[in-house]
């Protein structure tokens, strides 16, 4: 077999049998493939595409191009969540121990942020001495012991991922459905879940501006994942603007903590209600999502899903009181008030634009050296479908800079042209806008 | 500029502009654009092409990546002939001394075989002696002095279609029009003629098996050639059969000496007559092109072309006595009959299968350092339309080895495969199928 003849076959619009796709992934792996003939199948397979079962397969070959977790240990089934990628997404903070106060086990690896896009390892982190550092038999014996943990990647999983994705990342290749349902999925697979709920976001601030993309990617991942053995929905989001009010570590916490509290902003608590309705439900914990979702309500309102924080905090050696006294958490010395010049209704607010700004104030990396100020970020104290005034308030900057600074300056700059203010009111866009699961597709 | 924009600018469907090409070669030859960047492009290419414009960029661009030859020393229309590749394509033996002969001077820049192709140089090199090792500057004082040269390529001429092509060729992006007139044509510009002539092989022989590909190859070149200043007309001929009788280095030195004695296959002189003629039109030696056959046809005719060659042979240090007395060229210890066991008529000679067998007897490179012996080759002694019994003698080969050596049988396996014999009869295959100049397109 040779690399030359399976671009050809690609390019020429032929589909790749498994064993040519393990072929491909297990000698590129090796460095036994260059990158030029991957890079030319990648291109050859953004314009072809893969079908399910090439979609399956190269899924499959880089879940096993490296170490897969087992997660057997934990008794029950183990269900994890994944997003495409939004800003101020602060689900997996609350989720994961409300969905364990459920009774249902989670094992979360998580991830750093990069670019506009924030990490739940660097959220979780701006907890005192929280630490996200345990290896993969600590996290099996925590989530044993207080049914939660959180923890980064170790150990050499689905290397195959690392290396194509940094390939496609400069060869214009990365916005392939089938090789983004793969790559997140072959992340998940090894991870060792035995079911995912998806949240595939959609809209001006996601990668996947249009609806019908979004669809088609969740479908790539259910088809992967119900092939892969694991049962899998996935959640089709809005990200017209960014999820919750906060837009940073310390202050994702903080609103994680008020959402638990059941004080949470509304469209936070809905999809934590929704993703994690479908959790309980994928871990057979309740007969219907609906049923789901009552018991969260209820977790949320006795204090259940609190006090699972705090445990949780515990076990990973953090302060657990900062879930009683928020001012624990780390804060930042100027609070910078955000005044729009327009007057109108808000339809749109750029959840890049605002990533990037909370970036430029130091909440996230630039590139993987930098280093974050846990303390700062925004609030977004107007949402779409408010009405401003020309002087309102838009937003607060949480910053350790003064406020005529040229980073503070930056970040005002691009949070006013984040909002899109017009005259004509809107009516409030539907945050969950379907469901695809094994049975098809469901938009509302 | 980042070479990432360009490649997502390509794969989207855009034109690229002439520096953004600029940028892309001129940075690629100093191995500042990797190779999987420009897999990646080149397969965007593949798929989105290249138009009219961005195709004359990329030439030029890859012309201006070396040196270039100035041939402005050399008085008169310096016009090249280029071939895209055939078996047995004795042309370049026959034209060079009798265009040189109507007084037009040629200074031709000639490869090497590899595979199933033979090369120009190498059959030059069957005269004893014959050294087309010349300088740029002596290549330049012996067309001045005798109107004719024929040389290998010297100094750094298009390294950036070398690198271009060596990466097209391991990652499946060879056959895409644009890429392959351009790889050609700067090459051709780089060698410093003033006007073209293209003969665009067609056929189960060429590498572009169908005719409309051939126009459409045909077309982009000459809109490069005019849109570089450099007259150029393609000749678009058949290759469902080798050309002539002999394919095999001396054997085709032997077969070109018969032509410019008037004794040659009439394929080959029609073919020599055709390019020859459109050569001298476009070195405004001539009225018309008939007029130019015409011409060609009396130098065959009073011994001229002959002469010229035997002076070609002198300047160039061979033995001039190889034209009156064809003893003096390698000859093979054995000569063996290859004979059919069908009946019927010759519909097809599969070309490369011919060049292939030919190259198993020794008489091509099947890798770069592969030793050619001079002596071997094959006499196709049946050609398309003739009548054939079993029995029949249909070629001839030229070997060094013993008639039941491995290589032989191997050899004449290749050739019978090679003839497609079938009971019904064939008209005689146009050899010449159509002419595609400035004004357009004229397929006969």
């Amino acid at each position: 077999m040779r690399a030359y003849d399976l671009i050809l076959k690609k390019r020429n619009g032929h589909e790749l049998s498994k064993e040519e796709i393990d072929f491909l992934i297990s000698n590129y792996v090796e460095n036994k493939i260059p990158d030029y003939q991957m890079a030319a199948l990648s291109m050859a397979i953004f314009f072809r595409g893969l079908n399910k079962e090439e979609t399956l397969n190269l899924t499959l070959a880089m879940m096993e191009s490296g170490d897969t977790v087992s997660l057997k240990e934990i008794p029950g089934v183990k269900v994890d969540k994944h997003s495409t990628g939004g800003v101020g997404d602060t689900t997996t903070l609350v989720l994961a121990p409300l969905v364990a106060a459920a009774g249902v086990p989670v094992a979360k690896m998580s991830g750093r942020g990069l670019g506009h896009t924030g990490g739940t390892l660097d959220k979780f982190e701006s907890i005192p001495d929280f630490s996200t550092d345990l290896t993969i038999d600590e996290m099996i014996s925590a989530v044993k012991n207080t049914g939660v943990a959180v923890v980064g990647q170790t150990g050499n999983l689905v290397p195959a991922d690392k290396k194509l994705y940094a390939l496609r990342d400069v060869t214009a290749t990365v916005d392939s459905l089938p090789l983004i349902a793969s790559s997140i999925m072959s992340k998940k697979l090894a991870a060792g879940a035995d079911a995912l709920v998806l949240d595939v976001k959609t809209g001006d601030g996601a990668f996947l501006k249009d609806l019908d993309m979004a669809i088609e990617l969740a479908k790539n991942m259910v088809e992967i994942g119900e092939g892969a053995g694991r049962e899998t929905v996935a959640v089709i989001t809005d990200m017209d603007q960014p999820l919750g009010k906060a837009v940073g570590n310390a202050l994702e916490i903080e609103e994680a903590i008020l959402t638990l509290r059941g004080e949470g902003p509304a469209d936070l608590e809905e999809l934590c209600l929704e993703l994690g309705g479908q959790m309980l439900y994928l871990a057979d914990a309740v007969e219907t999502v609906e049923a789901g979702k009552e018991t969260l309500k209820r977790l949320i309102k006795d204090g259940a899903g609190l006090e699972k924080f705090k445990e949780l905090i515990v076990v990973q050696k953090g302060n657990p009181s900062v879930v009683d006294d928020l001012s624990l958490l780390p804060k930042a010395s100027n609070l910078i008030s955000v005044k729009t010049t327009k007057r109108g209704y808000i339809h749109k607010i750029q959840a890049e634009a605002i990533g990037l700004a909370a970036t430029k104030l130091g909440a996230g990396r630039e590139t993987k050296e930098s280093i974050i100020d846990m303390a700062v970020g925004i609030m977004l104290e107007k949402k779409v479908g408010d009405l401003v005034n020309v002087g309102d308030e838009v937003a607060i900057i949480h910053t350790n800079e003064v406020a005529d600074s040229s980073k503070v300056k930056e970040a005002i700059d691009f949070i006013l042209e984040a909002y899109e203010i017009k005259e004509d009111a809107i009516i409030q866009p539907k945050l969950i806008k379907g469901i695809v699961d094994k049975t098809g597709v469901k938009i509302y």
